[in-house]
């Protein structure tokens, strides 16, 4: 899987890239990030990326050009999503990641920032995604997550493929409360049916906990869990 | 607004905290951001941070000691939350940002990691906050995300506090589509009435794209926003 990520703030990339299981994958080659910053593409003296609305309103917007040309210097591999992260966009969710790391060969991803970007910009996207309903300083987050989501569920990633199906959200439910050693935390003991040995118990009892949790916190989940 | 991130990967936060509107605000100190390792509060030789779950399961979970000890050796603010970032948690909204950048001076942000943390590590947390409804490899991304939108909210961070109040989900609806110079960019032109100078005529316009594009992307929150 390929990433360009059109950001004018590529600087903020390097850690998120370099560690944990992210820097990992990318090591391995199951994915490469290429950034791209739109600054480098403007052709006036003062390198000008934003400029005020028309109509009038507070902040500065992202100028269309910029985008378009750094966009349009990439290559193009055949199966291609231009993706403009925004808080107007489709909310990402693990069908929509799994969806992204499935049907695609790059993922040109274009992080928003100031107010926003100039709305001719969409010409040049195929899918608005937003991180959730709420704002930040700009795409750049959005992109991290977007990007550690995807890179996730590649083959490879992830050293056993059962800790990606057997987990929230796949199934549909919250996770169960998990326990490791001591077995005695200050007082605090992890419950006797997981020191039990008894699979069929354990294996009940977690799915109880998963209905029981999703019952109590996420009853929109529980409801779209029955109709499935 | 102070932030503690327990993480396993402070490296990870480095370029985020020193780049765009967010490095900003940390210089003028508008917020501090203080790392801590549980890896550093073990007493093990093999600083052992994670085990295998209790009952069994693939993957290992993080210990409940180590992050016990790495917050025990916070100093405390008056006004302290504990969170949790967890998918099992309350989903990241603007409402739930404001609150804690209003009523918090201390925001203590635990990243899980591998397969979760020990379930005995909600006795020490006031609140599990979940970045959306996917799975990342850990919670530093959403972290991220909770200390942007919550210090963009902070007095002195953005520079016109219109712009905080004039956008999406502030108001509950998603944003109207904005426009900067070319007039025309490619053939294709910027909306007339956002040239004509005619104040009323671009705020009813305006109003009438927030209304329908919220209501053909987000029905959902059309119905809130009417309900209000």
């Amino acid at each position: 899987m390929r990433f360009d990520i059109v950001t004018l703030f590529p600087d903020c990339f390097t850690s998120v890239l370099s560690s944990g299981l992210l820097g990992k994958a990318l090591a391995k080659q199951i994915a490469q990030v290429n950034l791209v910053n739109p600054r480098d593409f403007t052709t006036d003296k003062h390198r000008k990326v934003d400029d005020e609305p028309y109509g009038g309103g507070v902040g500065m917007l992202m100028k269309p050009e910029p985008i378009f040309t750094a966009v349009e210097s990439l290559p193009t591999l055949p199966r291609r999503e231009v993706i403009l992260m925004s808080p107007q966009g489709q909310t990402i969710n693990q069908p929509l990641l799994r969806e992204l790391a499935t049907n695609y060969d790059q993922l040109v991803v274009i992080c928003g920032h100031y107010e926003g970007v100039d709305e001719r910009v969409l010409h040049l996207v195929t899918r608005e995604v937003s991180l959730g309903d709420f704002i930040l300083t700009g795409g750049e987050i959005p992109a991290m997550a977007l990007i550690n989501g995807v890179v996730r569920l590649l083959p490879g990633t992830v050293a056993k493929t059962e800790s990606l199906t057997a987990e929230s959200f796949e199934e549909g439910l919250l996770d169960y409360p998990q326990y490791t050693r001591p077995a005695n935390f200050r007082g605090w003991k992890v419950p006797d049916v997981l020191l039990s040995g008894n699979h069929a118990a354990i294996a009940r009892w977690r799915y109880e906990q998963q209905l029981k949790k999703t019952s109590d916190r996420r009853p929109d989940l529980l409801k779209e869990w029955e109709r499935r």
